[in-house]
């Protein structure tokens, strides 16, 4: 089911302005920026290790992570378990009555196929499947 | 710096009540069960690749995480980075001026060395650093 875990999503104000705790504090490669107009997010990632850290902006008041961070501050927002097939997982979650927010895969950064488990399947933790390029069995 | 991220740690009120979420819906294997007396908390690891999911439970209403439950309810706590030599890294950090909770390290689970960020060093992400003993390039 779960090959690792792929990246924790962090929702900040600014990614500018908490960059250097990553870079120069922690020391973590940063690995590169991206714009999701369809989310209205903007995203950086640096890698610890085989995980990486998913540093996530608001680009306006509609993102869901604007609505986070109005609600709950700036603080860990999600966790992203990198799998293989997306599309046969989440057939198996929903098979389990497992309650999911995205029922058919979308886009996410980096080429990624993703989808969202809702928080109360997993006791108020916001989980994501991730199905990076290149990571599908058959690929 | 940084080795890896060593595990995310998870508030919930009870390990057995989620538990079944972790085993059974995603699959993770169960590492083990431990109580830590001096922090009034439960603990359980889960593998997921190079990082562990930990569940914390609170032993009674004085631990960190039964404060954390009642103030956020249950959710993701915190990040622990995985590194070596723990004492030169809290030099390292106190000497660039980052707010810490613990100067000194002191005993996690799994006979972990472990020292916490202050969160305002991390916009509010609580920051765990994790020396597992075998993990000291001496040893």
């Amino acid at each position: 089911m779960i090959k690792k875990i792929d990246h924790i999503g962090v929702a900040v104000h600014s990614i500018e302005a908490v960059l250097p705790f990553y870079t120069d504090v922690l020391q973590l490669t940063l690995l590169g920026y991206e714009e999701i107009p369809s989310q209205q997010v903007k995203v950086t990632f640096l890698s610890a290790g085989e995980t990486k850290i998913e540093l996530l902006e608001p680009m306006s008041e509609d993102s869901a992570i604007a609505k986070f961070l109005s609600k709950r501050g700036e603080g860990i927002h999600h966790i992203a378990y990198g799998v293989t097939d997306i599309t046969t997982r989440i057939a198996e979650l929903k098979e389990k009555g497992v309650p999911l927010i995205d029922e058919i895969p979308r886009a996410g950064a980096a080429n990624a196929k993703i989808a969202f488990l809702h928080p109360k399947a997993a006791n108020n933790v916001l989980v994501e499947l991730c199905e990076k390029r290149g990571d599908h069995d058959d690929d």
